[in-house]
């Protein structure tokens, strides 16, 4: 049950998006352009590195969601996003994915665990300096997300059929266009306003 | 020196921001309301939670930062904001205000940590839900900014001039309404659009 009286029975972020319509209305143009928009890193390939930094906040919604959503945009779906989860190191992505996915996870534990070093490798396996920056700012930003929707105990469907469910609503329709799933009405101030 | 190259020689998140305009807008117009919108919470006291956050997060600039702009807008200045940050218990600060950046604390470390316990503190002390909510935001968004800062390695000054000069202009002007120091240019993309 969550902290507080949501006064809707939406499902993880989408609860706290439609409590408080000003905040959300930036947060979802933000979220849409960081995980859809124009990009060298595939959609897949950004909703991984959120899946894998939910997965290690111990964020139940947060990874659930984001891993369904990778699933299926991902060439290799449920399968890929499962094993890079379980082990980074026999993850079957590729180099870069793979480096980035590393910094992603300093990141998760702290800005200040990222080092010259890891960004190198990076580097090396082909990735450029705003791939760099933006899987840096997927993963602090998902340290936000897990934190704002376990920090205020928003509810975590157990039916995976939901998440698949939002994750092709997203696919479709991504993140400040309307809700997240088909089972529900649009919330109000995240159309992108 | 910054982890990538971000082509401008500004401090701390504003250097992030001139790099990606794109994330930038939305970033700072959900800043701008989170920090500066109507709220029963005052100015200072939402940047206070920041500023407390920061601190426990090791992100040098935006301690600096955000503490300057609390002690701008907090009754008690500098001094208050100093006392907040070096020992909760003793804070200088309502009890209200206490028990909120007690669950901002517990946010820092991880959104499962807030406890019902923690949120009815907060209510007996006089909290409302919104108070809740935005607190428990607040703290994720730092801990988000944080490692974005941090985790790119972006400039932090050492002159405390410049921190109260931003200061003041923040107080004045604002996150989306232009840059967050008098001496530079304004930023593409924080304008607000």
């Amino acid at each position: 049950m969550a902290h507080i009286d949501l006064g809707n029975d939406n499902p993880g972020i989408r609860a706290l998006l439609a409590y408080r319509p000003e905040t959300a209305g930036p947060l979802s143009q933000f979220t849409d352009f960081l995980l859809r928009g124009d990009n060298t890193l595939t959609r897949g390939e950004r909703e991984l590195i959120a899946a894998y930094v939910s997965k290690r906040n111990e964020c139940a919604y947060c990874a659930r969601s984001h891993s369904a959503t990778a699933a299926a945009q991902l060439p290799g779906g449920a399968g890929q996003v499962e094993r890079t989860l379980a082990d980074l190191d026999a993850a079957p992505v590729s180099g870069k994915l793979r480096a980035l996915l590393d910094i992603a996870g300093l990141v998760q534990v702290s800005g200040q665990m990222v080092t010259g070093e890891a960004v190198a490798k990076a580097r090396a396996a082909g990735a450029t300096d705003l791939e760099v920056h933006d899987t840096v700012l997927i993963a602090a930003a998902f340290c936000m997300f897990n934190r704002y929707v376990d920090g205020l105990g928003a509810p975590a469907p157990d039916d995976p059929a939901q998440y698949a469910a939002s994750a092709r609503h997203l696919v479709e329709h991504g993140y400040s266009g309307g809700n997240g799933g088909t089972d529900s009405p649009p919330m109000r101030g995240v159309t992108g306003g």
